[in-house]
């Protein structure tokens, strides 16, 4: 066959997923805890017999419910097979002006292969030497949209408010695109600006701290005129994407604030005591707002080294050999028992 | 903002989607039927306290299914959320080369719209007067790519394989894609001549005979070379795509090859009833081989008419308004009853 048929790619590596009885899972920044007993009713409620007909055309019932639970008219709303979905999405839609689109040097590595897969132009801005990012790069420069992680990811750190919205202010001619997957966990959200700026989408997840990555659920919130163009890819690709399952389980936990703050509690609270732990054993650990660290271990033990007798006990974080991070583990919040056996594992190596 | 940043497309229309408790619905070629029973059974037992952890990353328990179930490697098989996302991938990783892609005038309209998405130039090729495709026009004919509909859609009629076979066979350079959405129902399946083709991919879906449409799962099978380019697309996407309840239901549905056959008997008895009964009443019907049926009334009646009285007795049947099939009907087959009470309403207006 002719090679020039075939696009060739280097795809997003996914953190791998082992499956060992006795391992403990802190590499790819799921939820310790199972979703809400309204997720698991819904589950049980569930009419199989119905999977014989196509699900909603536009993910109507999970649409509904969040644009009640933010507030939002529904025409706002855009929703995915997780947010990983609505981003490549709004990559396709959104970003066609041959301009660059700018985002972090560090930051979640999958908006560079989205950007790589639409031929996109790229303008990748180094973070400051202590890993926040500086919003003033962001301003006064031609580009053709921006996208900012909030809290950023992998390293953990969120953004002030106010200098989010500088670069939303100073890009009006372009699209500024926050993804706040981990922000219930910490920072502050931007959800509340989009009545302000035609030119802001906020990205979210079910993944995280809904504790649905398993249902694939993501969804996006910004004026109806971005919604639609989003909208009219989408149904250029694929009419129906949420399957059935997704949407009943998606618009149970979105009906359940108790106990999702009850869990977003837990996990934070967990994070915190991990972080000061870890400080106590010499790691610098970064200031964290997700459900996640982002540290270091004190020299001359590596993240490498680290790394590996973890996953020796069937222990799994995750470790990127990526320049300027290599020596830095992710470590994702799982229950307290889980964090005590990583770090007794830890204290081992000191 | 500006304009240039945004794709503007002119998106798939899928078939509406009404929601009247007394409607029949015939009109987006859904089972009458419902799933298995052991499709129940997977869905009762389904742990939804698993949600909170990512799926298998390649969809692997459903792989391994069909690659059992159809005798090929897991390496051959590729999963997707519906055969529309499977198509979509295979589009926009298989037709990269600038040379124009070739499909039937009158086939899947989505094929036209992933094209334009993805800006592959096109070449579209007229049925016979008799809506039959003609193998001859697909041979000897500078191309990026070929994609037939088998049985077509919406004309219902099937190719005879050795023609298909033609078609691969002349197109060795590009890829061939066969689409056998709806080939449980008629016509012959080229599943068998794989290995025999390196070019080849078949795409199928559990949407029709699986009566799965509400879980969002299609496939296609080819050889691993193409597979892998195919999945390397993907994962530059959503590296998770199809969910954990559409997982172990599709496996569930693979598994109950006795209902499976005894569905697919029973639509296609209803099917040839159908046909039959149409033109008793005058009507042209289409040869089909699918689970819905392509007719045309007898004059003056025409298809909008029949649409439209059908419409206003909540009986949802299709109609293109697509210059050449505007005088069609496409109308699924559901059950001996939902079917009875359509054709009472037809009689009506003869």
């Amino acid at each position: 066959m002719r090679e020039d048929n075939f696009r060739k790619l280097d795809p997003y590596v996914p953190g791998i997923q082992p499956a060992f009885a006795d391992m403990i899972k802190l590499n790819t920044n799921e939820s310790p805890y199972p979703p809400s007993p309204k997720v698991i009713e819904a589950s049980e409620r569930f009419n199989a017999a119905d999977l014989r007909l196509y699900p909603s055309v536009d993910v109507g019932p999970i649409r509904d419910a969040l644009a009640e639970y933010h507030g939002f008219d529904r025409s706002c709303v855009f929703v995915g097979v997780g947010s990983d979905d609505v981003l490549a999405t709004i990559f396709q839609a959104c970003f066609n002006s041959g301009r660059p689109v700018m985002f972090p040097e560090i930051t979640y590595s999958f908006y560079e292969v989205w950007a790589r897969l639409y031929n996109i132009s790229v303008k990748k801005i180094p973070l400051r030497p202590d890993f926040t990012i500086n919003a003033d790069d962001y301003c006064g420069v031609e580009n053709g949209g921006v996208v900012i992680a909030n809290p950023n990811a992998p390293t953990s750190i969120a953004m002030e408010k106010g200098d989010i919205e500088m670069i939303i202010r100073s890009n009006p001619e372009n699209v500024v695109v926050i993804d706040e997957a981990y922000i219930d966990f910490g920072g502050e959200s931007v959800l509340d600006c989009v009545p302000k700026y035609d030119n802001l989408i906020v990205v979210r997840t079910f993944s995280k701290s809904r504790s649905l990555a398993g249902a694939r659920i993501g969804y996006c919130v910004a004026n109806p005129e971005l919604i639609n163009v989003i909208e009219t890819v989408r149904n250029s690709i694929n009419s129906y994407t949420n399957n059935r399952p997704a949407i009943e389980m998606g618009v149970a936990s979105v009906k359940d604030e108790e106990y999702f703050r009850a869990m977003l509690a837990k996990v934070i609270a967990t994070r915190e005591r991990l972080a000061k732990e870890l400080r106590a054993l010499g790691f610098t650990v970064l200031p964290s707002s997700a459900n996640f660290v982002f540290a270091t271990p004190p020299a001359p033990l590596t993240a490498a080294e680290v790394y590996d007798r973890l996953a020796e006990k069937h222990i799994f974080v995750r470790h990127f050999k990526i320049p300027g991070i290599d020596n830095y583990l992710r470590i994702t919040v799982g229950t307290d028992d889980q964090v005590d056996t990583m770090l007794a594992e830890v204290k081992k190596l000191i």
